[in-house]
């Protein structure tokens, strides 16, 4: 079993490459549910929607988000009546947000909602939210504390930002089978994901930071920072908000005290070089994902670190045969 | 003002000629909710929705309910997940649901609801549920009890009928308006509903058809019997579970304690003949509507019958102009 922290578009791209390089049921993926928002008086999980519809084949690859082919009349319906349209869903997409939030207000929890929907969908990989209870991410900026959704799609992460907390984390549990699969995972891959916003705040409810520590498999990250910039997104203005600077260093601090590999880009080899004198592994390849096949490289290039991680006394051409082979 | 009672496909049409040959804000609607349902999680109130449609001019006239030109991708998707798909719920018209279902859940009323929604739709005309309260009309069958949608719509009405009952009527009040705008009005239409589903439930409610014997207008019915039998569904069918022959005798019987006049269709001369016997005002006219023509022409009548209602002692005439000229 691998165990794939997510989160974001980045994260989705990821495990759209991956889900095609090995069996899906051997994958267990730890959901950030910081996005989470009541929209419409729906419940809708960002990343976690993502996720189930890269694994279920029906994402949008042209946008990154929602349902391939998805129309927006209802959306349009609801700006008419006066209602916020800022956040787009579509009328299939809306399927899965009615499902989910009849599902909870029976009574399910989270974990128990998403594992219908995934079985609805045919989705074999294992989808985990990081936690049942709810942790809201807020980004603190000069117009006051804002929703991550509000920050970043209503606001085009346009505020600066003072600082960013998990509301609810103190007090959350991480999701049933959430630390068995980080410690029991032959290798942890933490996704090219924004380290404060996505993978922040499934390391901000207690238990999960630890269980990484004591992993039996690797823990592997793949910088969603390439030369000093984010490949997409926010992630830059919100790791110098937490005073990480903008580099692969800054992603190898934000999980200093998990991290066994960093794969960085092929562009950050003299960053790498630099990092390598502190002792951490850090392997450079290929990271920005433009095409299919550039996401399966990355997969596969990731999945052979992992194997070579695993089986760190044998060869690692050896030792990659049961991800699949290597491109690169 | 006019008070309207309605239910129904024909009792959309009916104010669909009515809106366009008074003015819309002299209108008051007493809609039954005897048929509404939770829907996917969501707060659906099919004759609240369809009289909303007709009055903001979004109503589908093809299928008689729904919004013209909407798509059904939603339902298709939920479909996918194994949702239930027999309750056809386009996209466009599941923005009305979505936001009455947070008004709902946010403690607003019905009535308030239905307000605000109206509001948005430039809505003129006072759309009054029946009730605030909950009263669900219940279909006794051979496969056992059934709300009128699952009788209706999922089993197209095809079971034999034991009897109806309208749970939660005897704990109902009218909703805020209804009794006022009863008594008070220049004269209260009964569209051409089925007496038994659509009329049945309102007339449940504590207070309404005693607020019908007390009206200060004249009470005006529009047989949807012609013939001996209903213009469309199961009208027949229920009136002959609850003993009421399926003819304009059997309308008349239904509200015979409050009815003034009854409007049937010429076809109907013979037996409005008999009826006039026992002391009722029938008026025969053309009750079918085919074409938009057929729909103001109804309405412009039952107005003249209301007119002439009104001022008894005058020439009908007269009478008629404040509501408009009638043509036939």
């Amino acid at each position: 079993m691998i165990c794939v922290l997510t989160g974001g578009t980045g994260g989705a791209k990821f495990v759209d490459g991956l889900r095609q390089v090995m069996p899906p049921e051997e994958i267990t993926l730890v959901v950030n549910t910081g996005d989470d928002l009541m929209w419409w008086g729906l419940y809708v999980s960002p990343d976690i929607d993502s996720i189930t519809y890269v694994l279920s084949g029906l994402l949008s690859r042209e946008r990154g988000w929602g349902v391939k082919g998805d129309t927006f009349l209802c959306l349009q319906a609801m700006g008419q009546l006066g209602e916020p349209t800022w956040f787009h869903t579509g009328d299939r997409d809306l399927a899965v947000h009615l499902l989910r939030s009849r599902l909870l207000a029976e009574g399910k929890t989270l974990s128990e909602a998403t594992s219908v929907i995934c079985d609805k969908l045919a989705v074999k990989a294992h989808i985990l939210p990081m936690s049942d209870s709810r942790v809201e991410t807020r980004v603190d900026t000069p117009i006051g504390e804002l929703s991550f959704e509000e920050y970043f799609v209503q606001r085009w992460y346009q505020d600066p930002v003072n600082s960013v907390r998990f509301a609810g984390a103190s007090d959350a549990e991480p999701a049933p089978g959430v630390i068995d699969a980080i410690v029991s995972a032959h290798a942890v891959l933490i996704a090219p994901s924004n380290p404060v916003t996505s993978i922040g705040p499934i390391l901000a409810v207690p238990g999960i930071r630890e269980a990484l520590c004591r992993a039996q498999g690797k823990v592997i990250a793949v910088s969603p920072i390439v030369a000093n910039a984010a490949v997409a997104g926010p992630a830059g203005i919100l790791m110098a908000a937490e005073g990480l600077p903008c580099s692969i260093a800054g992603i190898a601090r934000a999980y200093e005290d998990f991290l066994d590999v960093l794969i960085a880009d092929t562009r950050d080899a003299g960053a790498a070089e630099a990092l390598r004198g502190n002792g951490l592994r850090v392997q450079c390849t290929q990271t920005i994902m433009r095409s299919a096949e550039d996401k399966m490289a990355l997969a596969k290039t990731v999945l052979s670190f992992a194997a070579a991680g695993l089986l760190s006394d044998k060869p690692a051409a050896r030792a990659a045969a049961p991800f699949g082979s290597v491109n690169d």
